[in-house]
């Protein structure tokens, strides 16, 4: 910690780590930087960085919780399954013409609860939709991206109730500041020395090559079969065209494609999941040929179970994340109600669609040949934590076993420089 | 007046004007909305006008100052030829699929001033290549379309500098509610009214079918050739799809299609311009056969003559607009330096762009077609106020003058209900 460093450069700081480690901006490369009102400071300095490495244009495009509420409040009932397919293909075509795509998230986590819940989710399948085609170049990282957090009032109320407003919204930056690897003597340095840690990691998995992991600890006992040929990723990704970028700031996973048709077994949430405002808590799941045939929630079951009625996809799931239960966002005991920062604190699965970059050898096959590997297709990608300090992992090669990790830590250190 | 009403009603019924009259917004219509970010608590207003009159979804995209000059600080020598051509393209698929465009008005007009001319022009003409697909849409009216102001303390500050800042919102803010007619007891009805007038002094002239108007004044003594075919325009517009929208909030002009080829004589401007943050003042230029062939300003001559030189057709004009020197705009004495206000004050002409939809049956016809009737083609379109109390002008048909306006004011009343 410096403690020296003022708010103002520490955004600073966020703004060049987002430009420089999160893109890697290239000379020449537009940006389409997507951020909530409230993060109008944060993208003035993003956008001073972007401009100073070479940047051609900036182009923001602000969301205001005011209006995306206005919306279920005032619109009528034949609007929600509109949606900018306009913007959607533009925004496309931009990262097909070379833009880098910068997202910063934050807004309020509860903003939608108590709106009606079928228009909701017609909005936000309509929105899925319009936005397809810019997701699915994102998810081949057909460009370099990176998301980022800015604290807002709405947000720092929610992860500390109990501070005063201004306290609060301290508390969550210190959070995010610290995170994101920001707030130490050298954050470049910082930067590089924890995704040599991160590829380490990803590299001792991939060298394994397990059929599947098992999750065995309190109210689980999960087989996850892995996708043939899976890829396991971590911390610094690399784009078609070749440019090193570090999509999440900040990261402490590493992940991989499980076999959507080969998860077996039962396992329970280790903290609560937030999906469109509301609250899913003490989850439990039962698995069979990797369909969620029997599911309950203790808090918000409904949400649950529509969530889990989007389509064909959303009953099986598309990630493994392995996270130790010492990472520095476990370890501060915030729980964020943001998944950017929450699935970094454990390890975790996702309902619905799975990176394809998470494969080897993706590129040029159809989603028959993907989902034939088992690769999960759906509308919805769903981050949900299983991983606590109970939590053992075994790798499965071949019917033998292989330790990974105890009491959820890593049974052997990586292997790197740091 | 209603002096009862609080700023958050006088902007409220801004907003509901600008949806209701403005864009005659339909059920089921998107809107594109673009505004300034000073300009939130309006675009609220609006967007909860528009969810109300049945918007299918309203986007907003912000523009911000301190971002759009970080560019020319910051930006690097190879990168102002950049636009976003795929929001261009994606703005321009809205218009086409039926979304109605609204645009707010009102950043700090001096805000490029002092930047590279030469980067900011390049920057410039990209941007308006990459809108022009867009643009083109809105100027034949393929969709319903609107440009309201919003006042800012940059802006207030320009307007009137000699006051307190907090005056000077307030009274900038005065002076939009007055000129948008929404600070009286019934601005749908006021509207309707102002319509009514306007609509009978175009169509006055749209019968008369004069071949040219003569301007007479004080350093004024120039004939303005109308291209064959031309039509009067005034307030209220007609899509191609039939709807009705006011395009201008304030207006106070009827206007048409002059001639590119036969306008000559001297004109001197009556009001500064300004253009891209430059003030240009005390013009005096000559016309031979449509082209200007001598410029001359007093300040700001060096941005005059690069502004005459952007390309073939900016050295001719494609708009001629009649203004009463009595206008509510010209009386409040205020120069607001932003044309949706100045172009109201004073009988004006435009260097530049020639609208389609102030020449009769141009639907269909090709750019060569239309130019070959008179209409002017060029990137730009800059209005020019050359109209004040001295200004007489006539119309001439068949060799013979009609008086229309003396001393800056029109000879015979509208003929309306009003
Ligand atoms: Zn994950
Ligand atoms: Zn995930
Ligand atoms: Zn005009
Ligand atoms: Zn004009």
């Amino acid at each position: 910690m410096t403690d020296a460093l003022s708010h103002d450069q520490l955004l600073d700081r966020l703004g060049e780590i987002a430009v420089r480690v999160g893109l890697n901006l290239q000379p020449g490369q537009q940006v389409v930087l997507s951020a909530p009102l409230g993060a109008v400071a944060l993208v003035r300095r993003i956008t001073e960085h972007a401009y100073k490495a070479g940047a051609g244009l900036v182009t923001t495009l602000y969301s205001d919780d005011v209006t995306t509420l206005a919306r279920f409040q005032y619109g009528t009932e034949g609007s929600f399954d509109t949606a900018a397919a306009w913007m959607g293909e533009g925004v496309a075509r931009a990262f097909r013409e070379g833009a880098a795509r910068l997202a910063i998230t934050g807004g309020d986590p509860t903003l939608l609860a108590g709106q009606n819940p079928e228009h909701l989710s017609r909005a936000s399948r309509a929105a899925s939709r319009a936005n397809r085609p810019a997701m699915e170049l994102i998810s081949q990282f057909a460009t370099n991206w990176c998301i980022v957090a800015n604290a807002t009032p709405a947000w720092a109320a929610q992860v500390f109730p109990d501070l005063p407003p201004d306290q609060a919204l301290q508390a969550l930056w210190q959070g995010i500041f610290s995170a994101s690897r920001v707030d130490g003597p050298d954050p470049l340095r910082a930067w590089k020395d924890h995704d040599a840690t991160l590829l380490a990691r990803a590299r001792m998995l991939n060298e394994a090559r397990f059929d599947a992991l098992q999750f065995s600890g309190e109210g689980t006992d999960l087989r996850i079969g892995l996708a043939d040929g899976h890829h396991w990723a971590g911390g610094a990704e690399t784009t078609r065209s070749g440019l090193v970028c570090n999509p999440n700031i900040p990261t402490e996973e590493v992940f991989t494609t499980p076999h959507a048709r080969r998860v077996s077994g039962r396992v329970s949430s280790s903290k609560p999941l937030f999906h469109q405002g509301a609250l899913i808590d003490g989850i439990e799941v039962r698995f069979e040929e990797g369909r969620i045939t029997e599911a309950h929630a203790n808090t918000g079951n409904d949400v649950l179970q529509r969530l889990l009625d989007t389509d064909e996809g959303s009953r099986r799931i598309g990630e493994v994340a392995l996270v130790p239960h010492s990472s520095p966002i476990s370890r501060s005991g915030i729980l964020y109600r943001n998944t950017l920062f929450d699935e970094n604190a454990a390890s975790h699965i996702a309902l619905g669609q799975a990176y394809a970059k998470c494969l080897v050898n993706a590129e040029g096959q159809t989603e028959a040949e993907l989902a034939e590997r088992g690769a999960n297709q759906s509308l919805i990608h769903v981050d949900w934590m299983i991983g606590n300090a109970t939590i053992d992992v075994d790798g499965l090669k071949d019917g033998r076993l292989t330790p990974l990790m105890r009491n959820g830590e890593w049974v052997s250190p990586a292997h790197t420089n740091a």
